[in-house]
């Protein structure tokens, strides 16, 4: 058997992510055939993220269709964890789960990971950075347009205190071997960092329905630990639907990174950033010379401008098929192709820029006194 | 070496324990010597604990002493496991502590710790339980009439979400390795309880004043781990006063146990409870018969009723001295000096008692709204 060439924890992707030996490794479900046929009826115009398998995985979806069919309902939960500005492969997340908000009409729990990224050592964030970051994130999350009654956004630091009698009965089903099985702790973990993945799983036991998690696929050992203790506390196993990432800037490899600004476009790079970082650090699967490229034809499976218009900007099919095909034939050069991509980016973000401006409103309705956050924050958790 | 013959951790005390070897294993400083006679003087009619080595170790006790000579000052703490009712060893703790405070004035903050008990899995406490003893051990420590302007009880599921950011800071200081070897925790031990010893260390950071704990010895690891990481979170170096255990009504091993109503008397137990027990389970130094009793005398040291008038009921030196000569030469029977026993107990717990039902009033002082439970629930924890 070869080696494994990549890494994936919730804290760490590295390497060439091979998704269909991911699948087998988790024991998760490819999303494909008619499940993925009856999503993308439900999806419409944004099916394109399913018909092109940026969501490519699942864990009983089905279910979770067949609960609504049924009328037995479900709920949606994602998270982010606030350790610095978010870059578009983190939002994208958001939209699709909006988009699902949408479709289904269901509530959406949305965790904020404060303590996790104060906790995860190697990063070195103090309490400050945190909570920097987790109001300038919450903004571009709120700017998504998730319906201010129906979904709540629950920020660690804030939740904890109220939730905390359900996060002790998760805690106490969940002992250190199967932690350390699951996520790999070791000796030098620290113990806040041991006791966090009760509070992740927390969200996903807000209601007695099904819940579904889009997320990308790093996330799923907490849903695999979820799944194995909900039913003895009186709850669903989490479905899940799971992401690929977003391939850096610089080459098909990795994550992209906060710590390397030139390997992703941020929500809050400017137009000249956006311009800058992808004709210097996109990486190209175009020939050496002009000349070259014209007689033998670019590499689209490589090249990231192309990668990104087809994994999430472009979302007409024949448009973006003949973007490929002009570019494999070599009529397209690589300077056009990143140009189509700035000019598709600067457009997203001008748009997001606009919503994230007026969403300051809409922060106080999804943390505290929308419809889903007042029920959230009047609960008698100890009675849960 | 001889073997241990005894257990002393904070989950569990097996055996006959020996001060002196805890003393040197936990590497402590006996209390004796000028630092007792100091104590002494300054708890005066109090001090008998202290002259009886009840309060027989400490860490820093000296420290705790200099600072207050010269006027920095210090804080008491202290707390309790609400498993279930509360036992006279239980509430000893709690008069001794009171009794510092009268002394030196100082603020004392009494942690509530709802959340290690149901975490303890082998006590499989449901959270309703915990809740239940917790409201029930509140009063209980209420009635020992702590300055309700300098004191707060702090219910840990109620406190740990505002006070969670320090917290957090507590618990990335201190890694598995470390808890593991501290505790003794175990592949099984549930990650909720591997978390929890951050919460126990909390309140000595409650100021940035030194923290003196009077507490059994057994809560001491705890201690060990905040000495090791205070000064680097820019606090003090708890200080510690340890008690020995009063000895089950049963016979001088092991410790009072809930789970076994014979070996304790609970705050709550009848003046008739109080007689039966003390007559049918208390282990007796008494000899098989009364001619025999008369002949050799009975053994002081093994007789728990002598031992508990020693150790708690029987201030008065004088008075204590002629008990025990009385019985060693046989003049006192068994059944007078537990007499002598049940008489004391009834007075305690009418008074207790007493003062248990007026504290309902004192209970929201201590919890909410008393100057220093005041000062605590509207500190902003992200900013210390």
């Amino acid at each position: 058997m070869p080696e494994r060439q990549f890494t994936v924890t919730p804290w760490e992707v590295s390497g060439v992510v091979d998704y269909d030996r991911l699948i087998r490794d988790f024991g998760t479900q490819p999303l494909t055939g008619p499940l993925a046929d009856k999503m993308e009826k439900i999806l419409g115009d944004e099916a394109y993220l399913i018909r092109r398998h940026v969501f490519f995985s699942h864990r009983d979806l089905d279910l979770v269709l067949d609960d609504h069919a049924k009328g037995r309902g479900f709920f949606l939960y994602t998270g982010r964890g606030p350790s610095g500005p978010m870059h578009i492969g983190h939002i994208m997340q958001f939209y699709f789960t909006k988009w699902l908000q949408d479709k289904f009409h269901v509530n959406t729990y949305i965790q904020i990971t404060d303590d996790e990224k104060f906790l995860e050592e190697k990063r070195d964030l103090s309490y400050e950075d945190t909570q920097h970051w987790a109001r300038e994130n919450i903004l571009d999350i709120a700017a998504v347009g998730f319906d201010p009654d129906k979904t709540f956004i629950l920020q660690d630091t804030e939740f904890i205190g109220h939730a905390y009698p359900l996060i002790l009965k998760i805690a106490r089903r969940i002992n250190f071997s199967v932690a350390r099985a699951v996520f790999g702790f070791t000796n030098e973990t620290n113990i806040g960092f041991l006791f966090y993945p009760s509070i992740q799983i927390l969200p996903s036991l807000l209601e007695k329905k099904r819940c579904l998690i889009p997320a990308a696929i790093d996330q799923d050992p907490y849903w695999r630990i979820q799944r194995d203790i909900a039913e003895s506390l009186g709850y669903y196993k989490a479905a899940a639907i799971h992401s690929k990432f977003l391939p850096p800037l610089t080459g098909v490899q990795d994550k992209m990174s906060s710590s390397k600004p030139e390997t992703a476009i941020y929500l809050t790079d400017s137009d000249k950033m956006v311009r800058d970082k992808v004709k210097k650090h996109a990486f190209s699967g175009g020939r050496d010379t002009v000349e070259e490229h014209r007689r033998l034809g670019g590499n689209a499976d490589v090249d990231v401008p192309f990668q990104w218009l087809y994994m999430l900007f472009e979302r007409d099919d024949k448009r973006i098929e003949q973007i490929r095909t002009e570019y494999r034939s070599g009529r397209m050069l690589s300077g056009e192709l990143k140009k189509i991509l700035i000019d598709k980016i600067s457009e997203f973000l001008e748009e997001h820029r606009k919503r994230r401006d007026k969403a300051h409103k809409t922060v106080s309705l999804l943390k505290h006194d929308g419809a889903l956050a007042k029920e959230m924050w009047t609960r008698d958790f100890s009675k849960v």
